[in-house]
């Protein structure tokens, strides 16, 4: 079983944040229009101001729909009131809140879904005493609202209806920096806007479902929020959380829960590679020496068990499952051996930090031996491309670990890069997690026309499909792709995927012009 | 509009009880089988004991079906948790609470109310963090209990599930008097639980519908008290309530609201006539002279708007609705005018309390002259009966109004409602609120057998029918009547039925051996 870390969890609680709450008021009723050349097929048409719902009375079976103009993520304010008389019986509405217009288009279409359906925000709320202005209890992550009366004494007015937004950041993005293209400062709003309301007492993967912490997107989180809202203290509560659950082995779990109790999720095989890079780069930032030197043994050991399993074969193993990318075909090996090196030269770069000299030696010694052999066993001698498993597949995951973990010089990852464009069986990436590591391979190659280039096309498609925050999962090719057996599931802003912020403020000398 | 008085208000507030809350576990599961002998066409037969549900996992779609032996009124309380690791998404769960089997066998046929569909407890509720132990927050009528797990990550197991019942007088029923044949105790039990259960923090009509202070009920409530609870705390604060709401005539509000800010309901012709004889007996056995001075003024009130309207025609007239029973079709002028009777006669009594001769001398003078008229003017001279309307209707209702009044001596009554028994064409009582006042009209006559033998008929009957409370409405003939449009919205426990526990103690030595 795992080991839990006290202290650890002491200090989870010591850097607990006090949310931000501001209110977000409707902009305006819709309607979801049939339309192909819309997202998923749905077009939020205007149908009215919000005017024409407030003060004015709804008998039971009557809904309206309407968008709050933005992606936020908090609780529902209604205040009500009943024609005439005394309310006489309880009111009943019925509520279903959307991130996106086909969740409500397609409410009645059933639910196919291998995750659990009470995902889909839908409630139904009884209230006893009217009138009254309640707060339902419950936290959404919305843009839309569909609400139907159900059951009403005489007719339902309601005053007023907000949405009461919370983030541990407050509403407010930070600004783009001067002279980034409007196109990108679109682009950048939007990724903050994902970050700002993943953001809530921990690092939230997505607030509409799953709503965890994660190893993985909690190292891309990081990035962002250091170039943005400088949350350092919401990033160490979160490594907090994550480090004080650890295996018999010493791997740090890859996602983990805060309530009702702290307790472990997940146990996955690259994640834990990843976590060397986190408390490297957060040390820089912000941490300082006591910070990485509290996690300096934690860092290396999360090597271990793939060092142990591998060996002197050619390829990691692991116990656990690797995510890499939602990817039903890929193989994984290939880029699970990059993650390693990625993990080894950081934690390399970390004893450096510590002036610890022999582990930081040894570290890139084993780097250099384990490169020289992948580049050797798995790089096709026709093409220079990095292979993957008994069948030797080509990817784009196994070319951008390569690149990361230092498996070829910074010289040759263009090249690499390149060659991909002309073979069109290699499988591409899917989430916008793996998306994002391409972008840091196009930033090792220094090509950053490239990185640009590719920003714009991914995301900037997902600006103009319409999203005011990025979604989990997004094929242009295909709106309905979900890993989760029901496309409602997937969430329409997830922390993975705010990467534009990332590289047009880290790189804004490098933007194109 | 009403005028308001806000001393009385103060009062209410002080006045406001504690509760007491006590917890009720399942007794088995159940399924409701079709059975045409069974009440409402449908039985409880026990499908295995509670364990079978408890500690045991649960899936998505599964249900079950719980009896918890007694109807009670409270709050559930869920100790669940799922299966294997940390749950990773909410639990949503259906509930459907019912007094009677009914309600759960036919919950899915379409609502045909007239009232709202609000009254239906029905519930949906999403527990974001498992495992927890939860109250839900309404309040609830039950003695059944339908859940079905909507769903839930991994399997979901309750350990425990609970009724936290409550009432303003706890759960123990004062037991019947000695001696007290074994029939009639089982009423007596009865009706004290239904009284219980509509001991909340006011007098309430019914605690799954409605849940609201009305006068007529109180009246019935406050004799009920009188000879088992012993609240007078709670009469007191129920009277206050209602007699702080008051017409521009003067006449007390029939139905009020506590919640969510005091305020009146409904305006009827014949309740506020039943208010003196209210003030009159919780003075003479509970409030003394300080509280019939209180309510004196507004006693005799209540008379003055029918005195003037009714002056020297031959019957009453209201501008207000008279309630008298729930019967479409039956003429409400000659019981209105018994109710008017009974009210002058009850005031006169009050008056004689507190030593207001004058007062007492022209009541029964107004009496005696208008009962003189009635005899004249409303008496078939061939049957003797009192009849009612321009058709010369014959009812139940006219008698025991006449009687009750003083129209008749006495020693007339039992003549009278003997005859009605030979008349087909007389339209009987309905609600169990006319029912009780045939019982106080027997009394009057001194028929004692007959008393009980109509209370163990038409209680004993609804007993027989598997009532652990006595309901609103009840037609061992019609076994669907409703006067709701929807018999789902009927209540079960009904504080206007508790008259089995009032005749069987007040009369106890006249129960026939």
């Amino acid at each position: 079983m795992a080991n839990c870390n006290k202290e650890l969890l002491r200090q989870v609680r010591v850097l607990k944040p006090k949310l931000e709450h501001w209110e977000v008021a409707p902009e305006q009723q819709v309607a979801f229009a049939a339309d192909s050349t819309a997202w998923q097929g749905y077009a939020a048409i205007g149908v009215g101001p919000v005017a024409g719902v407030l003060n004015r009375p709804f008998a039971a079976g009557e809904r309206f729909l309407l968008d709050f103009g933005e992606h936020s993520v908090g609780r529902l304010k209604l205040a009500m009131r009943t024609t005439g008389k005394p309310a006489d019986a309880p009111v009943r509405l019925k509520l279903l809140f959307a991130e996106l217009p086909q969740e409500i288009a397609e409410a009645d279409r059933p639910f196919t879904g291998y995750l659990c359906r009470s995902w889909i925000q839908e409630e139904t709320v009884t209230i006893d005493e009217i009138p009254a202005t309640v707060v339902l209890p419950r936290r959404y992550a919305m843009r839309y609202l569909l609400l139907e009366v159900v059951g009403t004494p005489d007719r339902l007015v309601f005053d007023d209806i907000r949405f009461i937004a919370q983030s541990a950041v407050g509403r407010r993005l930070p600004p783009p920096p001067p002279g980034v293209p409007e196109r990108l400062a679109r682009l950048d709003a939007i990724a903050l806007r994902t970050l700002r309301d993943c953001m809530q007492e921990l690092f939230e993967d997505g607030p509409k479902r799953d709503r965890r912490l994660w190893l993985g997107d909690l190292y891309l989180q990081a990035k962002v929020d250091r170039v943005s809202f400088r949350r350092f203290d919401l990033v160490e509560r979160s490594i907090a959380l994550l480090a004080a659950f650890t295996s018999e082995q010493g791997q740090v779990v890859s996602s983990v829960y805060e309530k009702p109790v702290p307790a472990p999720g997940n146990w996955l095989a690259d994640y834990p590679l990843l976590f060397p890079a986190l408390i490297r780069e957060h040390t820089q930032a912000a941490g300082g020496a006591e910070f990485a030197a509290r996690y300096y043994d934690t860092a290396l050991r999360q090597l271990e068990p793939m060092r142990q399993s591998w060996g002197d074969t050619p390829c990691p193993h692991s116990e656990h499952w690797a995510f890499i990318d939602w990817s039903e075909k890929l193989d994984k090996t290939t880029a699970l051996a990059g993650v390693y090196l990625f993990g080894l030269r950081n934690a390399a770069a970390l004893a450096e930090l510590l002036g610890r000299e022999s582990d930081r030696a040894a570290l890139l010694a084993e780097a250099e031996k384990r490169s020289l052999r992948l580049r050797r066993e798995l790089r096709d001698p026709r093409t220079g491309l990095f292979v993957s498993g008994p069948d030797r597949q080509l990817s784009y995951a196994s070319q951008i670990w390569m690149i990361l973990g230092g498996a070829v010089p910074p010289e040759d990852a263009g090249t690499l890069l390149r060659k991909l464009a002309s073979a069109p069986e290699a499988i591409r990436p899917v989430t916008p997690f793996l998306h994002h590591f391409l972008l840091e391979a196009w930033a090792v190659a220094g090509e950053f026309e490239q990185l640009f280039r590719h920003l714009q096309e991914y995301w900037g498609k997902m600006a103009d499909c319409g999203a005011d925050t990025f979604q989990e999962v997004f094929d242009p090719d295909n709106p309905y792709r979900t890993p989760y057996g029901d496309v409602r599931l997937n969430s329409a802003c997830h922390a993975w995927s705010c990467a534009p912020a990332y590289f047009i403020r880290r790189y804004r000398d490098r933007i194109p012009g």
